[in-house]
């Protein structure tokens, strides 16, 4: 185990209803104005814009608006958004929505405390203050209702880069009410499971040794998800399994289980390419790549991959020919995903193979561009390798 | 899954070395001026308080000490630090120790800043406000480093009462280097294992449904600590088992396995009067008290106790009658504590079953003494009947 640092000072109000709350939250974390941000007609449909709109009304707090935040999102509504904040004279920013909701949320916070560009932080500078962000979390996915991490994509080159991730980003509290998620497509929910599913991979597999604890803590949410994400697709409005998954969500990426490890990040850096250039859903394309990823690394480390297939799938271990113990693990995550509707190849996002070069070649131009991941170094050719199983993945 | 609130705002700073940090952490957190509260000698012959004292004067930070905390810490030292806060003029409080060091350190901290006698906080009146605490970990087991709740022993009366738990007692932030561990006797490390394993289990045996998440999370501790407590006393000085109990211990008791669900918290009740009239180590005494509990109670879900038996200690589930899987889990946890050198029954703590009658007359003079607990209601027969089953336990 390495020594780590673990600071996740986000208040969670979790349950039904809890946003008829928000406006003691906002005070509490000294809020006296708000900008509102969120993404288009489903949080008016489900009725969390107008709960939480009555809850700040009633707590006397005026806010305005920045809506239209789409999936994949963009700097132009950050640009936006910080020019609202001075604008208004804002002081505090409540996200309403999912994760691109919240990383639009979270870039404005630290962009409107800063002279320079917002962007000058997906570059390089250290984020060292931010005005204070809330969260009505209404999709299970990303989980940046509690990280420390904020992803946005550069309309100028079609950049698609997460910030320098920091503590400082958090966000101050996070209002998870599992009913706003109850009207989500199954499309929508299954995207999410898949994303927090990666999130755990991520850094499950990992070189360094006796990470006994977080391991557990990892498998425990793997089969959390498992279980729980049929069961929300089944019966879309049953609560326990949106609750399950919800929970589950935020932890897969508040970093409970990346403490003390390496982590790797390979699987996310090739989706981010996929979609930049296609624009498909996160999970999706993490459904397509991850599988592809682990088929191609594998032989780096059977054990951790056995380790996987017995402990979060149940499969049987065998112990002569190990490596059919964690190919069975891959296949089981794939059929996983399959059965939950995800597309599992290129093709079924819509991408063409005959793309590959030139996704690999926009990896490599941006700064820092190979090698990446920590599981397994990845280069240019590994990179094209991998896509090109999830090219030819026999679903 | 009931509604909950978590906040857990404590930054931990996890691993070998840390301490050396502790004078930035204290001024980062609002320090100027601190009162070291520490316990006796083994802090001095570990090391770790001449590394701390060494941060602070390095970092020019001035400070005041107040040692011979006791375990099951007693207010006297409570009154004895309040007053040596306002007459020195401190503004942090710095925990350097176990459980009750930390608890003493937590209850000089919001008595401190209070006009009456702290006292009132364990008899009804609700904590608003604390001077900040910080902590410097040196025994894996009460989970006080990261938790809302502080446990004192009133010496008029001899009662051993918890506060109302709240967040705004959670320390500031808690440095956990595992080294300061590897010299405690084995005795100490097993009585810790014990501890944190009964945290979670009056959490883990619970009435809520739907609690597949916390279950999981829950069971992942317990697999950590059945594994990491015998490694850490066949080899003391090993670093790793050290690591996975120490962040086990706090992750058992900052309640992320109690979200959503009603909590137990008998075990501790009956296991409160033992230490009270023995003077017992706390984890010894629940080494006693919670499989005798378990014995009691199974009858009441049986599925859940063979749920504990199959998933945390690897019983084959029988189908026919579950009974007897949930008796073999309950059998194993004894073993277990049998293993790592834990007293079992009444008599192995030097405690007298004749006593028996008065620990439950002690118990019964407490405001709202009976009945306790949340899974099976206990009434003063019932407690008699654990006592009864922990004085005739077969091991």
């Amino acid at each position: 185990m390495e020594n780590f640092s673990f600071y996740s000072p986000t208040l969670f109000s979790f349950g039904r209803g809890e946003e008829a709350h928000v406006d003691q939250l906002v005070q509490r974390f000294g809020g006296s104005k708000v900008l509102l941000v969120y993404g288009g007609g489903s949080v008016k449909r489900n009725g969390a814009y107008q709960a939480v709109t009555d809850a700040l009304r009633r707590g006397g707090i005026p806010f305005c608006e920045l809506s239209g935040i789409q999936a994949n999102p963009r700097s132009g509504k950050v640009y936006e958004g910080v020019e609202l904040v001075h604008r208004e004279r804002v002081d505090f920013i409540l996200a309403l929505g999912g994760g691109s909701v919240i990383d639009t949320a979270k870039a404005i916070g630290f962009g409107a405390v800063y002279d320079g560009d917002f962007w000058d932080f997906f570059t390089g500078t250290d984020i060292t203050a931010t005005m204070p962000v809330g969260v009505i979390l209404t999709i299970s996915a990303a989980g940046s209702e509690g990280s420390d991490s904020c992803v946005i994509t550069h309309e100028q080159g079609n950049l698609k880069w997460g910030c320098r991730k920091t503590d400082v980003i958090r966000p101050k509290f996070a209002i998870l009410n599992p009913q706003f998620t109850c009207s989500l497509p199954a499309y929508q929910t299954a995207s999410g499971a898949v994303d927090m599913f990666s999130h755990i991979c991520e850094r499950y597999f990992t070189n360094t040794p006796a990470v006994a604890l977080t391991d557990r803590l990892a498998e425990a949410l793997m089969k959390t998800i498992l279980s729980a994400a049929p069961r929300a697709i089944a019966d879309p409005g049953s609560y326990e399994p949106r609750a399950d998954l919800m929970w589950a969500g935020m932890l897969a990426h508040n970093n409970l289980c990346g403490t003390g490890r390496a982590q790797d990040w390979a699987s996310h850096q090739i989706e981010h390419e996929l979609s930049a250039f296609y624009d498909c859903a996160h999970g999706a394309g993490l459904a397509v790549v991850t599988p592809a990823w682990m088929e191609y690394v594998m032989e780096h480390n059977v054990m951790r991959f056995a380790q996987f297939a017995v402990r979060v799938f149940g499969c049987e271990m065998d112990f002569a020919q190990p490596e059919l113990t964690a190919r069975e693990g891959i296949c089981r995550l794939r059929a996983f995903f399959r059965s939950i509707g995800m597309p599992v190849t290129l093709e079924e996002i819509g991408a063409d193979p005959a793309d590959i070069p030139d996704m690999v070649l926009h990896r490599a131009q941006k700064p820092g561009g190979f090698p990446f991941g920590s599981f397994v170094r990845i280069h240019p050719e590994d990179m094209r390798a991998i896509l090109e199983k999830a090219a030819a993945a026999n679903t």
